[in-house]
């Protein structure tokens, strides 16, 4: 008997990315489409149904895919079907009902979550987080999300918007947050306020080879240049990544605190840099939790380098909807 | 048929309080006696054993008396049946496997957990939280303590360290807490860090009618006498209390954010100086929390004054031993 597949897809402000899993995790065939947020919210819908239908052609197995799980960014509601508020990158994109227009499209069942979700899911099913009952899983990007699984559930919490970790305090007189609070981990340790501390200590004279890495354009300055930077030993690129590392195990030890979890995953783009911010951030978070909670947690990068959502999306459906 | 009771003992740093619980919650009997906690461990065992004699002793249905339940300071174990770590204000009480020695002298099933936790349980059975399946609990007192409640059942984690609100960092700069670190919620919004402010500011100069309710004895200033000084309008202690409102706002916005609860209840001491403090920290939590999840959570104080210990105890034991 050939194995049941899913389709998962992880809509990103920027990329569609799509794919198509295996019951055990494993990525078939995956592929990226621009997600074109500014044409509006019935582009990126279009997008979408390309992205899937592009993906079943790929597909020489394609008639054991039995249904469609999408991760996106704000309120998930799978009742609406579409995504209730929060999706600021996404003009338009709000109250579009869109999870039925997949299904009939495609004639398969879908099911539709948060992005930070889908990616937590996507460790707790395949990776870093797989058989662990309890955790916590940061996804650091552009924001940074968050996801909590509880007993080897999800927790969304009664109304829906349970695990905004990127807008958890930890400095009350902090930098203002897209959210429009102040003081927010997103705030501190996004790739977002991550350049921001970079091209600001830039301005005020200090030196790097991001400078030579840019051409001398600051305005190009990612967050994977600053982490590359910190790794050939730069010495500010270093000093904002251990800065950062602080911020995250503020946060984390927040978490631990509060929740007690088996394990903290960080997942994302910045989780890429590795040791160089994983061992700051370990001991920072030692420094600012109990100790009986911080024995027995394990922090961990994520498994996953970009497809834990799309794995996320693909077996959730699966052990959901089949 | 007589109703089922229970005794409810609620152990703290300074006094044991023990009372007689109906099945309605209602207390029957109550007495409270001194908890000796530096004559050791031993001497705080025979003091409770001899608070639950004096209460069996006035009561005059006790042949209905099917369980105890105790709320102990620290890292309650039921396997061990006694407290694993973290009862600083009780030195020698760790490890003494108190629970077996009530349930062999009163020949009675009891069950213990955390004082917070049993406030947590009081509000939810039978006060503020009543009905409601999804809700934290904050106990404000010398420390602070919390309980949550998902889905119906107390929150306690894998490792039975979960809920410790007190130790959420909401400023990484911020002054040392009882637990080592910096910053945390109990530093700033409990009655010791409500009292120390108060003197800090007065030896700078600020002129208070506390220094007339004291008799210019400022080691004699309690958190009670801040928020009856408030309540009269004095602008050191109205500013005191502000103050810490906010910070108490920005702890319980973390909450709402990251658990998203239908209802937050600030118990303790300070919590009785009711509007003075709940509006203002309503107002930060609103300003410091997502829309979504602020839109959907009651800030209240807890029901009972200084009895939801006891009537957690009791309470728990009668649903969980009979």
């Amino acid at each position: 008997m050939k194995k049941k597949l899913a389709i998962g897809v992880d809509l990103g402000g920027t990329n569609i990315k799509a794919g198509i899993i295996d019951s055990d995790g494993n990525v078939i065939v995956k592929i990226s489409r621009l997600t074109e947020a500014q044409r509006g919210g019935q582009v990126v819908l279009k997008n979408i149904l390309s992205s899937i239908s592009d993906i079943i052609s790929k597909n020489t197995q394609n008639k054991n895919i039995v249904s469609i799980g999408i991760g996106t960014p704000g309120l998930a509601d799978n009742e609406l079907g579409g995504v209730k508020g929060g999706a600021k990158n996404l003009p338009g994109w709000e109250g579009i009902p869109f999870k039925k227009d997949i299904e009939k499209k495609f004639n398969l069942p879908a099911v539709i979550d948060n992005d930070a979700n889908m990616v937590t899911l996507g460790e707790f099913y395949c990776g870093a987080g797989k058989g662990v009952k309890n955790l916590v899983c940061l996804t650091l990007g552009t924001g940074i999300g968050g996801g909590i699984i509880f007993d080897g559930k999800i927790f969304r919490g009664p109304g829906n918007y349970a695990a905004e970790i990127g807008h958890m305090n930890i400095s009350m007189e902090g930098p203002q947050c897209s959210c429009g609070s102040y003081g927010c981990l997103e705030a501190y340790a996004s790739a977002t306020a991550i350049v921001a501390r970079t091209v600001s200590a830039i301005e005020k004279g200090n030196k790097t080879i991001l400078m030579d890495m840019t051409y001398n354009d600051t305005s190009k300055i990612t967050a994977k240049m600053i982490t590359d930077a910190a790794e050939k030993g730069d010495a500010l690129a270093s000093a904002i990544i251990e800065e950062t590392a602080k911020f995250l195990g503020v946060g984390i030890a927040n978490l631990i605190n509060l929740l007690n979890p088996e394990m903290v995953i960080i997942s994302g783009g910045v989780a890429q840099a590795g040791n160089l911010i994983l061992t700051p951030t370990i001991g920072t978070a030692r420094q600012y939790s109990l100790k009986y909670a911080f024995d027995t947690v394990k922090i961990v990068t994520g498994k996953f380098k970009d497809e834990a959502g799309i794995i996320g999306a693909g077996m959730y459906s699966l052990k959901t909807l089949t």
